[in-house]
Protein backbone atom coordinates (compact mmCIF):
# COMPACT_ATOMS: atom_id res chain seq x y z
CA UNK A 1 0.00 0.00 0.00
CA UNK A 2 1.62 3.48 -0.91
CA UNK A 3 2.06 6.00 1.33
CA UNK A 4 -0.07 9.33 1.70
CA UNK A 5 2.28 12.24 0.17
CA UNK A 6 2.79 15.39 2.37
CA UNK A 7 1.00 18.43 1.11
CA UNK A 8 2.48 21.60 0.75
CA UNK A 9 0.39 24.77 0.40
CA UNK A 10 1.68 28.37 -0.39
CA UNK A 11 -1.07 31.30 -0.96
CA UNK A 12 0.81 33.67 -3.12
CA UNK A 13 -0.64 36.95 -1.98
CA UNK A 14 2.16 39.25 -3.15
CA UNK A 15 2.96 41.02 -6.43
CA UNK A 16 6.31 41.40 -6.19
CA UNK A 17 9.38 39.02 -7.78
CA UNK A 18 11.36 37.94 -5.22
CA UNK A 19 8.08 37.10 -3.03
CA UNK A 20 7.24 35.07 -6.08
CA UNK A 21 10.76 33.66 -6.35
CA UNK A 22 11.02 32.68 -2.51
CA UNK A 23 7.22 31.11 -3.12
CA UNK A 24 8.87 28.94 -6.15
CA UNK A 25 11.71 28.03 -4.48
CA UNK A 26 9.62 26.37 -1.78
CA UNK A 27 7.53 24.80 -4.06
CA UNK A 28 10.07 23.36 -6.24
CA UNK A 29 12.00 22.38 -2.93
CA UNK A 30 8.45 20.47 -2.02
CA UNK A 31 7.93 18.91 -4.82
CA UNK A 32 11.61 17.45 -5.93
CA UNK A 33 10.75 15.47 -1.91
CA UNK A 34 7.93 14.12 -3.66
CA UNK A 35 5.36 16.73 -1.72
CA UNK A 36 1.69 17.49 -3.34
CA UNK A 37 2.22 20.98 -3.86
CA UNK A 38 -0.24 23.50 -4.15
CA UNK A 39 0.23 27.55 -5.08
CA UNK A 40 -2.83 29.58 -4.55
CA UNK A 41 -2.40 32.90 -6.25
CA UNK A 42 -4.73 35.64 -5.36
CA UNK A 43 -4.76 39.56 -4.85
CA UNK A 44 -1.96 41.21 -6.62
CA UNK A 45 -0.12 37.26 -6.74
CA UNK A 46 -1.98 36.77 -9.81
CA UNK A 47 -0.03 38.96 -11.79
CA UNK A 48 2.53 36.74 -11.64
CA UNK A 49 0.77 34.48 -14.30
CA UNK A 50 -0.56 37.26 -16.99
CA UNK A 51 0.50 36.48 -20.33
CA UNK A 52 3.12 39.02 -21.45
CA UNK A 53 1.16 40.26 -24.04
CA UNK A 54 -1.89 42.00 -24.80
CA UNK A 55 -5.04 39.61 -24.83
CA UNK A 56 -8.19 41.68 -26.25
CA UNK A 57 -10.91 40.74 -23.76
CA UNK A 58 -14.18 42.96 -23.30
CA UNK A 59 -14.22 44.57 -19.95
CA UNK A 60 -15.52 47.97 -18.17
CA UNK A 61 -13.15 50.60 -18.31
CA UNK A 62 -12.03 50.26 -14.42
CA UNK A 63 -11.02 46.40 -14.56
CA UNK A 64 -8.98 48.04 -18.35
CA UNK A 65 -7.39 50.68 -15.99
CA UNK A 66 -6.07 47.96 -13.45
CA UNK A 67 -4.94 45.21 -16.62
CA UNK A 68 -3.03 48.52 -17.49
CA UNK A 69 -1.43 49.56 -14.19
CA UNK A 70 -0.70 46.25 -12.77
CA UNK A 71 2.44 44.23 -14.03
CA UNK A 72 1.70 41.97 -17.12
CA UNK A 73 3.61 38.95 -16.09
CA UNK A 74 6.40 36.96 -14.31
CA UNK A 75 9.09 38.94 -16.15
CA UNK A 76 7.61 42.33 -15.31
CA UNK A 77 7.13 42.29 -11.49
CA UNK A 78 8.92 44.45 -9.19
CA UNK A 79 11.02 43.72 -5.87
CA UNK A 80 9.60 44.47 -2.72
CA UNK A 81 12.64 46.10 -1.55
CA UNK A 82 15.31 48.02 -3.42
CA UNK A 83 13.04 48.67 -6.02
CA UNK A 84 14.29 51.60 -7.41
CA UNK A 85 12.43 52.25 -9.91
CA UNK A 86 12.76 49.36 -11.58
CA UNK A 87 17.16 49.19 -11.55
CA UNK A 88 16.64 46.81 -8.45
CA UNK A 89 15.34 43.80 -10.17
CA UNK A 90 18.04 44.38 -13.35
CA UNK A 91 20.78 44.15 -10.69
CA UNK A 92 19.18 40.90 -9.25
CA UNK A 93 18.49 39.11 -12.67
CA UNK A 94 21.67 39.88 -13.49
CA UNK A 95 23.55 38.61 -10.27
CA UNK A 96 20.88 35.43 -10.52
CA UNK A 97 22.44 34.58 -14.05
CA UNK A 98 26.09 34.85 -12.84
CA UNK A 99 25.54 32.60 -10.19
CA UNK A 100 23.13 30.42 -12.45
CA UNK A 101 20.14 30.02 -10.25
CA UNK A 102 17.16 30.30 -12.15
CA UNK A 103 14.55 33.40 -13.42
CA UNK A 104 11.41 33.32 -12.64
CA UNK A 105 10.35 32.03 -15.46
CA UNK A 106 12.05 29.49 -15.22
CA UNK A 107 10.87 28.49 -11.85
CA UNK A 108 7.55 28.36 -12.97
CA UNK A 109 8.10 26.41 -15.84
CA UNK A 110 9.69 23.78 -13.66
CA UNK A 111 7.06 24.12 -11.29
CA UNK A 112 4.78 23.11 -13.81
CA UNK A 113 7.13 20.16 -14.99
CA UNK A 114 6.95 18.70 -11.47
CA UNK A 115 3.35 18.75 -10.85
CA UNK A 116 2.79 21.63 -8.88
CA UNK A 117 -0.83 22.61 -8.93
CA UNK A 118 -0.90 26.26 -9.85
CA UNK A 119 -4.51 27.49 -8.66
CA UNK A 120 -6.04 30.92 -10.09
CA UNK A 121 -8.10 32.70 -7.33
CA UNK A 122 -11.14 33.05 -8.55
CA UNK A 123 -12.74 35.70 -6.61
CA UNK A 124 -10.24 38.32 -7.53
CA UNK A 125 -10.08 37.40 -11.77
CA UNK A 126 -13.92 38.34 -10.73
CA UNK A 127 -12.82 41.36 -8.82
CA UNK A 128 -9.40 42.65 -10.65
CA UNK A 129 -11.75 41.84 -14.13
CA UNK A 130 -9.08 39.33 -15.07
CA UNK A 131 -10.30 36.67 -17.71
CA UNK A 132 -8.81 33.31 -18.27
CA UNK A 133 -7.76 33.76 -21.63
CA UNK A 134 -5.04 36.77 -19.82
CA UNK A 135 -3.63 34.06 -17.92
CA UNK A 136 -0.91 31.38 -18.74
CA UNK A 137 -2.02 28.01 -19.58
CA UNK A 138 -2.10 24.93 -17.58
CA UNK A 139 -3.77 26.66 -14.64
CA UNK A 140 -6.66 25.63 -11.97
CA UNK A 141 -9.34 27.84 -10.56
CA UNK A 142 -10.95 27.79 -7.66
CA UNK A 143 -11.97 29.91 -4.57
CA UNK A 144 -10.67 29.99 -0.72
CA UNK A 145 -12.91 26.87 -0.07
CA UNK A 146 -10.77 25.03 -2.84
CA UNK A 147 -7.66 26.27 -1.59
CA UNK A 148 -8.71 25.32 2.73
CA UNK A 149 -9.67 21.53 0.77
CA UNK A 150 -6.12 21.41 0.40
CA UNK A 151 -4.12 22.83 3.19
CA UNK A 152 -6.42 21.35 5.94
CA UNK A 153 -4.66 18.12 4.56
CA UNK A 154 -1.24 19.60 4.55
CA UNK A 155 1.58 19.96 7.32
CA UNK A 156 3.51 23.75 5.32
CA UNK A 157 0.91 25.87 4.66
CA UNK A 158 2.63 29.41 4.28
CA UNK A 159 1.02 33.09 3.48
CA UNK A 160 3.65 34.92 1.24
CA UNK B 1 -18.54 11.44 20.85
CA UNK B 2 -18.26 14.74 19.53
CA UNK B 3 -15.57 14.71 17.06
CA UNK B 4 -12.55 17.10 17.71
CA UNK B 5 -12.90 20.56 15.45
CA UNK B 6 -10.09 21.35 13.40
CA UNK B 7 -8.13 24.90 14.03
CA UNK B 8 -6.96 27.70 11.90
CA UNK B 9 -5.41 30.40 13.05
CA UNK B 10 -4.14 33.71 11.08
CA UNK B 11 -1.58 36.41 13.02
CA UNK B 12 -2.20 39.43 11.01
CA UNK B 13 0.48 41.83 11.28
CA UNK B 14 0.10 43.88 8.20
CA UNK B 15 -2.45 47.43 8.76
CA UNK B 16 -3.12 47.04 4.56
CA UNK B 17 -7.07 46.58 3.60
CA UNK B 18 -6.13 44.34 1.04
CA UNK B 19 -4.01 41.90 3.13
CA UNK B 20 -6.68 42.37 5.97
CA UNK B 21 -9.07 41.37 3.76
CA UNK B 22 -7.29 38.35 2.78
CA UNK B 23 -6.96 37.12 6.25
CA UNK B 24 -10.89 37.85 6.76
CA UNK B 25 -11.66 36.03 3.42
CA UNK B 26 -9.89 32.97 4.86
CA UNK B 27 -10.85 33.23 8.62
CA UNK B 28 -14.66 33.41 7.48
CA UNK B 29 -14.27 30.36 4.62
CA UNK B 30 -12.32 28.20 7.60
CA UNK B 31 -15.17 29.21 9.65
CA UNK B 32 -18.15 28.00 7.43
CA UNK B 33 -16.08 24.90 6.97
CA UNK B 34 -16.67 24.82 11.25
CA UNK B 35 -12.76 25.37 11.75
CA UNK B 36 -12.14 27.23 15.30
CA UNK B 37 -10.86 30.01 13.94
CA UNK B 38 -8.43 33.08 15.53
CA UNK B 39 -7.08 35.74 14.39
CA UNK B 40 -4.44 37.31 16.58
CA UNK B 41 -4.23 40.83 15.40
CA UNK B 42 -0.63 42.65 16.10
CA UNK B 43 1.76 45.62 15.51
CA UNK B 44 -0.12 47.45 12.39
CA UNK B 45 -3.06 45.00 12.41
CA UNK B 46 -4.08 45.97 15.44
CA UNK B 47 -5.34 49.40 13.56
CA UNK B 48 -8.13 46.78 11.73
CA UNK B 49 -9.61 46.94 14.98
CA UNK B 50 -9.94 50.46 15.96
CA UNK B 51 -13.20 52.42 16.70
CA UNK B 52 -13.25 54.94 13.82
CA UNK B 53 -14.42 57.52 16.27
CA UNK B 54 -11.92 59.51 18.31
CA UNK B 55 -11.91 58.19 21.75
CA UNK B 56 -10.25 60.37 24.76
CA UNK B 57 -8.53 57.97 26.89
CA UNK B 58 -4.92 59.53 28.80
CA UNK B 59 -1.35 58.85 27.06
CA UNK B 60 1.81 60.34 26.72
CA UNK B 61 2.86 62.80 23.80
CA UNK B 62 4.22 59.55 21.16
CA UNK B 63 1.31 57.10 22.19
CA UNK B 64 -0.81 60.17 20.80
CA UNK B 65 1.55 60.76 18.38
CA UNK B 66 1.34 57.25 16.92
CA UNK B 67 -2.34 57.33 17.97
CA UNK B 68 -2.84 60.02 15.54
CA UNK B 69 -0.70 59.10 12.50
CA UNK B 70 -1.96 55.14 12.42
CA UNK B 71 -5.65 54.46 10.22
CA UNK B 72 -8.38 54.52 12.15
CA UNK B 73 -10.12 51.45 11.67
CA UNK B 74 -11.03 49.38 9.03
CA UNK B 75 -12.56 52.04 6.57
CA UNK B 76 -9.24 53.58 6.87
CA UNK B 77 -6.48 51.19 5.80
CA UNK B 78 -4.75 51.77 2.41
CA UNK B 79 -3.15 49.15 0.38
CA UNK B 80 -0.07 47.51 0.22
CA UNK B 81 0.01 48.17 -3.67
CA UNK B 82 -1.67 50.83 -5.79
CA UNK B 83 -2.54 52.79 -2.64
CA UNK B 84 -1.91 56.09 -5.12
CA UNK B 85 -2.79 58.51 -1.79
CA UNK B 86 -5.92 56.67 -1.20
CA UNK B 87 -7.37 56.32 -4.96
CA UNK B 88 -6.18 52.55 -4.99
CA UNK B 89 -8.44 51.88 -1.96
CA UNK B 90 -11.19 53.86 -3.23
CA UNK B 91 -11.22 51.88 -6.87
CA UNK B 92 -10.73 48.69 -5.18
CA UNK B 93 -14.06 49.58 -2.64
CA UNK B 94 -15.71 50.44 -6.34
CA UNK B 95 -15.48 47.09 -8.21
CA UNK B 96 -16.23 45.37 -4.44
CA UNK B 97 -19.25 46.87 -4.13
CA UNK B 98 -19.79 46.23 -8.07
CA UNK B 99 -19.12 42.75 -7.78
CA UNK B 100 -21.25 42.52 -4.79
CA UNK B 101 -18.01 41.51 -2.68
CA UNK B 102 -18.38 42.09 1.51
CA UNK B 103 -16.49 44.48 2.14
CA UNK B 104 -14.03 44.89 4.99
CA UNK B 105 -16.16 46.35 7.85
CA UNK B 106 -18.81 43.17 6.46
CA UNK B 107 -16.32 40.71 6.75
CA UNK B 108 -14.69 41.44 10.10
CA UNK B 109 -19.06 42.07 11.01
CA UNK B 110 -19.71 38.16 9.37
CA UNK B 111 -16.48 36.39 11.24
CA UNK B 112 -17.52 37.75 14.33
CA UNK B 113 -21.47 36.13 13.68
CA UNK B 114 -19.47 32.99 12.91
CA UNK B 115 -17.67 33.12 16.02
CA UNK B 116 -14.07 34.13 14.66
CA UNK B 117 -12.01 34.84 18.01
CA UNK B 118 -10.62 37.67 17.55
CA UNK B 119 -7.83 38.44 19.72
CA UNK B 120 -5.73 41.86 19.94
CA UNK B 121 -2.05 41.12 20.84
CA UNK B 122 -1.33 42.97 24.69
CA UNK B 123 2.15 43.94 24.28
CA UNK B 124 1.33 46.19 20.48
CA UNK B 125 -1.29 47.78 22.89
CA UNK B 126 0.97 48.70 25.85
CA UNK B 127 3.85 49.58 23.40
CA UNK B 128 1.36 51.75 20.95
CA UNK B 129 -0.35 53.26 23.70
CA UNK B 130 -3.55 51.64 21.90
CA UNK B 131 -6.61 50.85 25.09
CA UNK B 132 -9.13 48.73 25.23
CA UNK B 133 -11.72 51.48 24.94
CA UNK B 134 -9.99 52.93 21.63
CA UNK B 135 -11.04 49.26 20.12
CA UNK B 136 -14.27 47.58 18.77
CA UNK B 137 -16.00 45.31 21.27
CA UNK B 138 -16.32 41.79 21.21
CA UNK B 139 -11.90 41.18 21.42
CA UNK B 140 -10.07 39.08 23.60
CA UNK B 141 -6.53 40.13 25.04
CA UNK B 142 -3.72 37.89 25.02
CA UNK B 143 -0.17 38.12 24.48
CA UNK B 144 2.22 35.17 22.09
CA UNK B 145 2.22 32.64 24.65
CA UNK B 146 -2.14 32.79 24.13
CA UNK B 147 -1.37 33.15 20.16
CA UNK B 148 0.70 29.85 20.21
CA UNK B 149 -1.50 27.94 22.32
CA UNK B 150 -3.86 28.16 19.85
CA UNK B 151 -1.66 27.48 16.67
CA UNK B 152 0.00 24.52 18.08
CA UNK B 153 -3.36 22.69 17.65
CA UNK B 154 -4.46 24.43 14.34
CA UNK B 155 -3.11 22.67 11.17
CA UNK B 156 -3.23 25.98 9.10
CA UNK B 157 -1.30 28.49 10.64
CA UNK B 158 -0.57 31.93 8.51
CA UNK B 159 1.26 35.07 9.36
CA UNK B 160 -0.50 37.92 7.23
CA UNK C 1 11.06 7.60 27.51
CA UNK C 2 10.64 11.30 26.49
CA UNK C 3 8.28 12.76 24.22
CA UNK C 4 8.95 14.33 21.08
CA UNK C 5 9.46 17.97 21.15
CA UNK C 6 7.26 20.00 19.28
CA UNK C 7 8.52 22.29 16.11
CA UNK C 8 8.31 25.73 15.14
CA UNK C 9 9.71 27.25 11.99
CA UNK C 10 9.80 30.73 10.54
CA UNK C 11 11.00 31.94 7.34
CA UNK C 12 12.28 35.40 8.02
CA UNK C 13 12.21 36.63 4.47
CA UNK C 14 11.84 40.57 4.97
CA UNK C 15 14.26 43.16 6.21
CA UNK C 16 12.13 45.01 8.32
CA UNK C 17 12.45 46.02 11.44
CA UNK C 18 9.26 45.21 12.88
CA UNK C 19 8.80 41.84 11.04
CA UNK C 20 12.26 40.42 12.00
CA UNK C 21 10.62 41.42 15.87
CA UNK C 22 7.37 39.47 15.47
CA UNK C 23 9.87 36.99 14.09
CA UNK C 24 12.16 36.71 17.13
CA UNK C 25 8.80 37.18 19.66
CA UNK C 26 6.74 34.38 18.31
CA UNK C 27 10.39 32.39 18.00
CA UNK C 28 10.90 33.20 21.76
CA UNK C 29 7.57 32.25 22.80
CA UNK C 30 7.83 28.93 20.86
CA UNK C 31 11.17 28.26 22.57
CA UNK C 32 9.86 29.36 25.67
CA UNK C 33 7.33 26.66 25.58
CA UNK C 34 9.97 24.16 24.61
CA UNK C 35 9.77 24.02 20.93
CA UNK C 36 11.90 22.86 18.38
CA UNK C 37 11.94 27.03 16.96
CA UNK C 38 14.23 27.01 13.64
CA UNK C 39 14.27 30.13 11.78
CA UNK C 40 15.31 30.27 7.93
CA UNK C 41 16.96 33.65 7.36
CA UNK C 42 16.10 34.51 3.48
CA UNK C 43 16.93 37.19 0.78
CA UNK C 44 16.31 40.52 2.74
CA UNK C 45 16.17 39.02 6.03
CA UNK C 46 19.31 37.74 5.76
CA UNK C 47 20.66 41.45 6.37
CA UNK C 48 19.48 41.09 10.49
CA UNK C 49 22.41 38.55 10.77
CA UNK C 50 25.07 40.88 9.29
CA UNK C 51 27.99 42.49 11.94
CA UNK C 52 27.27 45.79 12.07
CA UNK C 53 31.00 46.38 11.29
CA UNK C 54 32.39 46.66 8.07
CA UNK C 55 34.26 43.46 7.14
CA UNK C 56 36.41 43.42 4.53
CA UNK C 57 36.24 40.46 2.14
CA UNK C 58 37.14 39.63 -1.64
CA UNK C 59 33.83 40.23 -3.74
CA UNK C 60 32.72 41.31 -7.26
CA UNK C 61 31.23 44.79 -7.69
CA UNK C 62 27.80 44.42 -7.78
CA UNK C 63 28.01 42.45 -4.55
CA UNK C 64 29.69 45.02 -3.04
CA UNK C 65 26.93 47.65 -4.51
CA UNK C 66 24.64 44.97 -2.48
CA UNK C 67 26.60 45.10 0.88
CA UNK C 68 26.43 48.88 0.42
CA UNK C 69 22.44 49.37 -0.16
CA UNK C 70 21.73 46.89 2.40
CA UNK C 71 21.16 47.51 6.55
CA UNK C 72 24.36 46.35 7.72
CA UNK C 73 23.02 44.34 11.04
CA UNK C 74 19.63 44.55 13.19
CA UNK C 75 20.28 48.01 14.40
CA UNK C 76 19.81 49.48 10.89
CA UNK C 77 16.54 48.07 9.87
CA UNK C 78 14.09 50.15 8.81
CA UNK C 79 10.32 49.71 9.55
CA UNK C 80 7.15 48.52 6.87
CA UNK C 81 5.12 50.89 7.91
CA UNK C 82 5.79 54.45 8.77
CA UNK C 83 9.23 54.64 8.31
CA UNK C 84 9.72 58.03 7.88
CA UNK C 85 13.27 58.14 7.24
CA UNK C 86 14.71 56.34 9.79
CA UNK C 87 12.56 58.24 12.44
CA UNK C 88 10.01 55.62 12.54
CA UNK C 89 12.40 53.49 13.99
CA UNK C 90 13.51 56.15 16.76
CA UNK C 91 10.56 56.20 17.79
CA UNK C 92 9.32 52.71 18.09
CA UNK C 93 13.03 52.03 19.87
CA UNK C 94 12.21 55.05 21.99
CA UNK C 95 8.40 53.69 23.28
CA UNK C 96 10.27 49.71 23.39
CA UNK C 97 12.96 51.01 26.11
CA UNK C 98 9.98 53.15 28.09
CA UNK C 99 8.20 49.83 28.08
CA UNK C 100 10.94 47.94 28.64
CA UNK C 101 10.11 45.41 25.74
CA UNK C 102 13.37 44.01 24.32
CA UNK C 103 14.94 45.58 21.52
CA UNK C 104 15.91 43.48 18.45
CA UNK C 105 19.44 43.27 19.18
CA UNK C 106 17.91 41.56 23.04
CA UNK C 107 15.31 39.47 21.30
CA UNK C 108 17.76 37.94 18.71
CA UNK C 109 20.43 37.22 21.76
CA UNK C 110 17.79 35.55 23.73
CA UNK C 111 16.76 33.46 20.87
CA UNK C 112 20.61 32.42 20.82
CA UNK C 113 20.81 31.66 24.77
CA UNK C 114 17.25 30.18 24.62
CA UNK C 115 18.12 27.76 21.32
CA UNK C 116 16.58 28.73 18.31
CA UNK C 117 18.81 27.41 15.16
CA UNK C 118 19.06 30.17 13.14
CA UNK C 119 19.69 28.79 9.58
CA UNK C 120 21.53 31.52 6.70
CA UNK C 121 20.14 30.62 3.24
CA UNK C 122 23.03 29.56 1.51
CA UNK C 123 21.54 30.44 -2.39
CA UNK C 124 20.73 34.13 -0.72
CA UNK C 125 24.43 34.73 0.31
CA UNK C 126 25.32 33.20 -3.21
CA UNK C 127 23.41 35.37 -5.26
CA UNK C 128 23.77 39.07 -3.15
CA UNK C 129 27.50 38.38 -2.55
CA UNK C 130 26.96 37.25 1.71
CA UNK C 131 29.85 35.11 3.31
CA UNK C 132 30.55 33.51 6.13
CA UNK C 133 32.96 36.24 7.97
CA UNK C 134 30.23 39.14 7.27
CA UNK C 135 27.37 37.38 9.53
CA UNK C 136 26.81 37.01 13.13
CA UNK C 137 28.55 34.17 15.01
CA UNK C 138 26.36 31.13 15.97
CA UNK C 139 24.56 30.09 12.43
CA UNK C 140 24.25 27.23 10.57
CA UNK C 141 24.07 27.60 6.85
CA UNK C 142 21.16 25.38 4.30
CA UNK C 143 19.29 25.71 1.78
CA UNK C 144 15.63 25.17 0.59
CA UNK C 145 16.06 21.64 1.08
CA UNK C 146 17.11 21.78 4.93
CA UNK C 147 14.62 24.38 5.80
CA UNK C 148 11.71 21.80 4.46
CA UNK C 149 12.87 18.90 6.39
CA UNK C 150 12.26 20.91 9.59
CA UNK C 151 8.87 22.31 8.36
CA UNK C 152 7.40 19.32 7.45
CA UNK C 153 8.00 17.84 10.93
CA UNK C 154 6.42 21.31 12.89
CA UNK C 155 2.89 22.08 13.74
CA UNK C 156 3.51 26.00 13.45
CA UNK C 157 5.45 26.98 10.32
CA UNK C 158 5.31 30.90 9.43
CA UNK C 159 6.67 32.77 6.42
CA UNK C 160 7.33 36.31 7.33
Amino acid sequence: MGQKKEKTTIVLFSGDMDKAMAAFIIANGAAAYDHEVTIFFTFWGLNTLRKDEIVHVQKGWLEKAFGWMMPRGAKKLGLSKMNMMGMGPKMIKHVMKKHNALSLPQLIELAQEQGVKLVACTMTMDMLGLQQEELVDGLEYAGVAGYLGDAVDAKVNLFI
